[in-house]
């Protein structure tokens, strides 16, 4: 018999646990399915369960260990994708009612297929901002997303279903996205692990666009092992996504020996209260990064930022915002509009400061190996609020829980988000920003903020024993 | 003593004998400026001529070869560029009245002193389109750059005065740009062979740019050799260029075997009359090409690049525009102006075109090495000419000049014009297009044709031998 335990528990405690026949995969799913059943209507963070094909998958994997076949690293391990992720069967919704009428995805998407050719089982899809515009999860069609951790308060988003899956304990390890801050922002919120790696590492076919020139690939886990497991096996080639790199493997456990880090100041201590530059500063401390150092103009690449998600997902989604303009999330539509109606000339000078920036930042790279700043200015806000209070400045939430994420996913950097404490209980993450392509050196960082307990991941909220 | 026969000869020509000891540098360039001061009040190709600095380079040239050093292959070679690279101590004024009162370039452009050090000399500064905006060098403060074949034509812009420099005989060979055509329209107005390189091959640094996801320094030159020795000479790394390719260096003379030809037809003739579709054909037949394919979407990847264009050169000059409107040229400022301020999702969609498009159009090289175009739609206009007839069609000249070269630049592909006869007595160019980081198989394309004297340059139009 499968305990809370068992499926609350790492996805390797897990693997390892099957491999050696401590329960038959059809037993945790149903398990992991029970749970879900009888918890998520409070969480709401699963648009779709796909409890046939997950019991269909765990015979098959049964199956297979009773006749002795070598069993892949994740057997069994059951996990769950934002649902702009294709899976075959499901209609790909990205959150909106316009699309809910389409025909089912044919296939996976490139990343879903990855894990469960892996060993893993898809046990579903999950909440979003609506086409992944908005970092609160509050989405007027299938209800808000909330925070397992205070049911009154959001998830973050706009991967907000996933960061809180994990959170809740439903399923170890899910998938997301980040454009601006939609894995950081909901891992940072839910108290969970998350990494955006850099642009371009991790294949987006069978995915639904927002800003091709932005849009990452990512996933959230309750521990570092975890999580460098799923972004290992997440890493391939895929000729059917021109813009991922054609790179070789280059593992999240390839454990770099010194880390020389620094700390953000200026612009990220100035856009966060006491909780999110606390712990800016005690992951300073534990990974002994003694030098403040600045970002230049952060501001600008955010406002870069802001203008190009703006302008090429008002020009993605123009037509059937002429066509079915009422069905749209009523909290993104309009800014979509304005974003396509933006002088060009504002666009062609936020790709140059943007281009500009990044040669500057990347300079800092020379000093560091990583850079940590605070996730969000804030924990999480309650759903619908409209306003937060950072540091002194009342500041409206939706669109400004991304103020610390921005500048960072403008340049493609790899980011991994480490969840800390706060005073108040409720956790809130820190970014570990690392150069381009070297992954590694921001997931040993988490590494050591976990091992020193500086950084960790509450247990899953509910321990409803029940199955 | 040189002659007129001496100094209208070719590059190489000049080199070797100027190695041989023929003529003195000195003499062959008080023949140059002689010629130049005689003949330019006609063409108005130069906007400056360097004469202190030609002679002061050519007599250190002397005082070397007197010494017995070794001599650089374009030793003697008098050449000069359009007037927006930088030559130190010359205001690089880009054709433009607001650059009218800017200090003097302190260096020169790299492409500028990669000629200088390889031996060859600069004596000027030529005549172009405002900022590089224009198909017809109708400049209105510099005036309009005049035909070598009739003077009441156009030469071609916006590199006219460079095409036109070399077409008059005034030197073998000058430097020019090519954003969406700016090359390959005076190559094909003044009768001479022009190269647009693929794009980021050779380095902008030290040139004033227009947009920089278009913009492509260039050459022009009387014949192959000369253009394929100014190409290799060109061509370098470039620490200062962020967009020059950091790539070896691949010669113009690499000389493949075996050219698989086809014609473009569709756009390429519905937008070509009689003489530029002639020379197409002409050209294929030489170069045993029987089959015409398409270019997919040809319209839109000029629309493409028409939209870019605007409002990446209308943000790079949108504070002059605002402070200085009377002084810009008016053939191109309000275009500017509309490009800063079309909505931004129209230059979102262009993008997206041109990346789908270079997509499609790479495939067909998996077939062919070289594809034939015409150059322009027509031969030289007359200058003032407001319409032309292009197959039937009353079209705009300023505009439309680039009808045939935009789709071409839009996806970055090297190209060599080849210049060809028409019935009527103009020259015409025909444009040899071979994949990316190819030109040499253009080149060889170009020099077949030039050998079976099919292409050809006519003699300069002065035979003024009064040097």
């Amino acid at each position: 018999m499968t305990t809370f335990s068992t499926i609350s528990g790492s996805a390797l405690s897990i693997a390892r646990a099957y491999a050696e026949g401590a329960f038959s995969a059809r037993e945790l799913i149903e398990a992991t399915l029970a749970r879900i059943d009888a918890h998520d209507a409070q969480i709401n963070a699963f648009t779709a369960v796909t409890r046939e094909r997950a019991l269909a998958e765990a015979d098959a994997l049964d199956a297979r260990r009773e006749s002795g076949q070598t069993l892949p690293p994740l057997a069994g391990v059951p996990f769950a994708a934002k649902n702009l992720f294709d899976i075959a069967g499901v209609t790909t919704i990205a959150g909106s009612r316009v699309l809910a009428d389409a025909p089912p995805a044919t296939a996976d998407a490139t990343l879903v297929r990855r894990l469960c050719d892996q060993g893993a089982i898809m046990v579903g899809a999950l909440n979003m901002d609506e086409f992944a515009y908005g970092f609160t999860t509050e989405n007027h069609h299938a209800g808000p997303c909330r925070n397992p951790h205070d049911l009154t308060r959001t998830a973050g988003g706009s991967s907000g279903g996933s960061a809180a899956a994990v959170a809740a304990g439903f399923v170890p390890i899910t998938l997301g996205t980040d454009t601006n801050g939609s894995v950081r922002v909901p891992a940072s919120l839910c108290g969970v692990f998350g990494v955006k790696p850099t642009y371009g590492r991790l294949s987006g076919h069978g995915t639904w666009p927002f800003v091709a020139s932005l849009d990452h690939m990512g996933a959230f886990a309750r521990s570092v092992d975890d999580l460098a497991a799923v972004y290992d096996a997440l890493q391939c080639t895929d000729p059917f996504d021109p813009s991922c790199a054609q790179r070789g493997f280059e593992s999240a456990n390839a454990r770099p020996g010194v880390l020389r880090v620094a700390r953000l100041g200026g612009y990220f201590d100035e856009h966060a209260n006491d909780d999110a530059r606390e712990a800016s500063h005690v992951a300073a401390e534990a990974l002994s990064a003694t030098h403040t150092v600045e970002y230049p103009d952060a501001d600008a690449a955010r406002g870069a930022a802001f203008l190009i998600t703006a302008a090429e997902g008002g020009q993605l989604h123009m037509a059937n915002l002429h066509a079915r303009y009422d069905e749209r999330e009523p909290l993104s539509r309009d800014r979509l509009i304005a974003g396509a109606l933006l002088p060009a000339a504002w666009i062609v000078q936020a790709q140059r400061v943007r281009a500009a920036l990044r040669r500057r930042v990347l300079e800092l790279f020379s000093h560091y190996d990583v850079l940590i700043a605070p996730a969000t200015p804030v924990v999480a806000p309650h759903i619908g609020d409209e306003f937060m209070d950072v540091n002194g400045e009342r500041l409206a939430v939706r669109p400004n829980l991304g103020l610390l994420t921005q500048p960072v996913s403008c340049l493609g950097l790899p980011v991994v988000v480490a969840p800390m404490r706060t005073r108040n209980g409720l956790p809130i993450g820190v970014q570990l920003i690392a150069p381009p392509w070297r992954e590694e050196l921001a997931f040993e960082a988490a590494r050591r903020l976990e091992a020193a307990e500086v950084a960790y991941c509450p247990p899953p909220a509910f321990d409803a024993g029940a199955q």
